[in-house]
């Protein structure tokens, strides 16, 4: 390995923006490998999230139409939110499922843990994909999150991709992720 | 559609950090569908980037090996960077394969426009395939970009996914969007 692929040295952070417990952003000096310095590298802290890729065990994928205000329309997405402070993600994607949906499974696996921006951080994403769910409650989500829920064909909810319905990161890829031949071997089922 | 999959309205925005050219970080008073109006909701406004798939005639994948500080370590990239003001996202992919690697292409494709964060924003990924590149140059790329370049197979690509080796989301959705069977035909070509 190239003996310039090393991390870079933090020699001074300090916070220039906290909003607990939501974000902290941080100004950074920085010293790269081959000794440059750089006095004001920003760094954004947010809360971990989960996304859930839920498939009922007749095949159909539970996803949500909802306004999202990063994005400032109306988007589809799956199942997410917020990793408490503390709480494991898995046991995060397992309540934001039922909370949203109202649906459980008993068969969870990871799809990895992903940082959504490469300079500045921005959290971390958390993606899950949970087989032959099903249905034990009504859906309990809060005020901010009025949605409509949709069972979508794998083959639908790919498509809606390639058709600009689905505009968040997070959202399409924990799509391609779950349903991509050569990532578990088991794609579209 | 339900009529409370409506836009909230932005009563009022103030700007608490800002560090031009870079971010700025404001605080919302947004009002809901429902009525429930929200005195503190934060937007973060960062630059917008490109990331490119490219892929020689010959099937190979253009694989960077970098550090990332967002990340905090040496992780697998794709080209990628931040789209100046006013270009145009397909000029700014253009010219970050060129400088990043030295290679070109005639045949473009756009595979979307994402947001990375569904509450906040945090900018918006431009996502292209470059079909068919070629040398013209050596890499060119500064002092922040210590890289090595490699060329990979595409179920290599895929694979180093699963593998945990790929832990960007731009990155890894990037490289799923591109090698989708059921994205755009072509699949792992």
């Amino acid at each position: 390995m190239n003996s310039k692929l090393r991390p870079w040295d933090v020699l001074d952070s300090r916070d220039v923006y906290v909003a607990e417990p939501w974000m902290t952003v941080s100004v950074q000096q920085v010293r790269l490998p081959d000794g440059t310095v750089i006095d004001d590298y920003h760094q954004i802290k947010l809360g971990e999230f989960t996304v859930v890729f839920a498939q009922t065990s007749d095949g159909k994928i539970l996803v949500e139409r909802q306004y999202k205000h990063g994005l400032g329309r109306v988007t589809l997405t799956l199942p997410a939110g917020s990793i408490n402070k503390g709480e494991d993600p898995l046991v995060a994607a397992q309540r934001e499922l039922l909370e949203e949906t109202g649906y459980r499974s008993d068969n969870w696996k990871p799809l990895g843990t992903y940082v959504p921006h490469g300079s500045y951080g921005c959290g971390k994403a958390h993606l899950f994909k949970a087989s032959a769910v099903y249905q034990v409650a009504a859906p309990e989500s809060g005020d901010l999150e009025e949605m409509e829920i949709l069972l979508m064909e794998p083959a639908e909810v790919v498509k809606s991709i390639s058709q600009g319905d689905v505009e968040l990161l997070g959202t399409m890829s924990t799509i391609l992720l779950a349903t991509h031949p050569l990532m578990n071997g088991d794609g579209v089922s």
